[in-house]
């Protein structure tokens, strides 16, 4: 039979994100998650951003017990922020969160940028381990941005997930623009958006090349069911993220390559 | 008006992969692919599996160029297999390619693996570049496996979609039993299959934890229209794989989360 207090336990909720765990960003969800329940926290012990969906396989893992609040279990990690949750799931919690978040980003990871970021990474990683899981991302790079215009929208979105769950083999890509005044929440498709890449080429004292990754994001996408169109009118977009990469509707097409 | 030698001219094809400029798979592949066209090869100078769709943004990028055969141009790159192409495309051939082909991994790259790949990551970072773009993996770890039973199919593929192109938006997963007697090839959905992960936890010689990814495939999937269902009978997997990671169908179901 199983125990009658089940009820009235509180949710696990794991978090995490690619900052690193003393990036405001994570600090903030910290606070707004341990609402709804009790929280535990793995996260990289220094920024991971870009890392996309890479794993550690050539370096061994390590984990540090850290108090910064004795109310919450939190431990960093020498990995990528999927490390992270497989750790967690594997090492720390010994079982699935009841829910997992990561971020909150500093930065977009609208449109074409989910697949390089780190905090949907591990938000994906999560449904890969049917964990309902949320990406957090606020557009403001800045370190010393406001976090608390979209507390309440947040709270809400982890409440009802926590509560429904989410569809098979999906998790969220939430993101937040950067308004005091936001007008609500849609749910979204991913805009057809791409980066116009760019090097900055330098020469260290040594006189060899040396290069830094820049660009321009090019949006020629203007339908108004995409994230971008949300973020730009003052919306926060949420987009459900799957982690099948197959193109169905392409396999009838290439029937010609078969032998 | 266009100069009337152009289809005369060559064809480039960019190569790259995961294992790292000098494993043997790369160095098979630059050999099948000289068949077919003008080669330029731009690889990560060390091994770099596991990296899924990572970019590197903290630290500057270096390219170095290396003569190993006069016939093509090579380059070994510091970053990801991302970066490789992303460099490749801006900073080398200052134009795309015709064809980019990524591998021959070596290792499984079939199902859920394809998120994990660098060898794939740099096939899709191809097809969000719009070059008609291939990953190919070999089902053996070994650097001292035989790549010759698959040559005949991989030139097939290799030579169809530098004439044919790709369907909009996607690349090819191209997984290689290990077998002598190949029996085909089949276009196919990624089989719903995952990793049970365990770690393998350690103590280094000052009696701190340490920890080491491994676990087991587990397919429970067993569509005969999957990539794992065409490599267990013997035939090459084609897996064509998109980069929108939107869950249509699943927008609608999540209507409850709009404000």
């Amino acid at each position: 039979m199983r125990p009658t207090n089940n009820k009235k336990k509180k949710p696990v909720i794991l978090v995490t994100n690619d900052d690193g765990i003393m990036a405001p960003g994570i600090r903030h969800l910290i606070k707004l998650m341990s609402s709804l329940g009790e929280v535990v926290v793995v996260a990289p012990d220094k920024p991971q951003s870009g890392m996309g969906h890479a794993i550690t396989i050539t370096t061994p893992l390590r984990l540090e017990h850290i108090v910064i609040n004795e109310k919450q279990v939190e431990y960093s990690c020498s990995g990528t922020p999927v490390d992270c949750v497989k750790l967690a799931v594997n090492k720390i919690l010994h079982k699935k969160p009841d829910l997992l978040v990561s971020g909150i980003n500093h930065g977009s990871n609208s449109s074409i940028n989910v697949i390089y970021s780190g905090t949907m990474s591990a938000a994906v990683e999560g449904s890969i381990e049917n964990i309902p899981s949320i990406g957090f991302s606020l557009l403001d790079y800045s370190f010393d941005t406001d976090f608390h215009p979209s507390d309440k929208f947040m709270l809400a979105i982890a409440a009802k997930v926590l509560k429904n769950g989410l569809p098979e083999r999906t998790c969220l890509n939430v993101n937040i623009p950067i308004t005091k005044k936001i007008k609500g929440v849609k749910v979204c498709r991913q805009a057809h958006a791409y980066w116009a890449d760019e090097y900055d080429e330098r020469k260290d004292p040594h006189h060899n090349k040396y290069y830094w990754l820049t660009g321009e994001f090019v949006n020629d996408d203007k339908g108004k069911d995409t994230d971008e169109w949300a973020l730009k009118n003052g919306y926060i977009s949420v987009v459900p993220v799957q982690y099948d990469f197959t193109a169905h509707h392409a396999i009838s097409k290439l029937k010609n390559l078969e032998e």
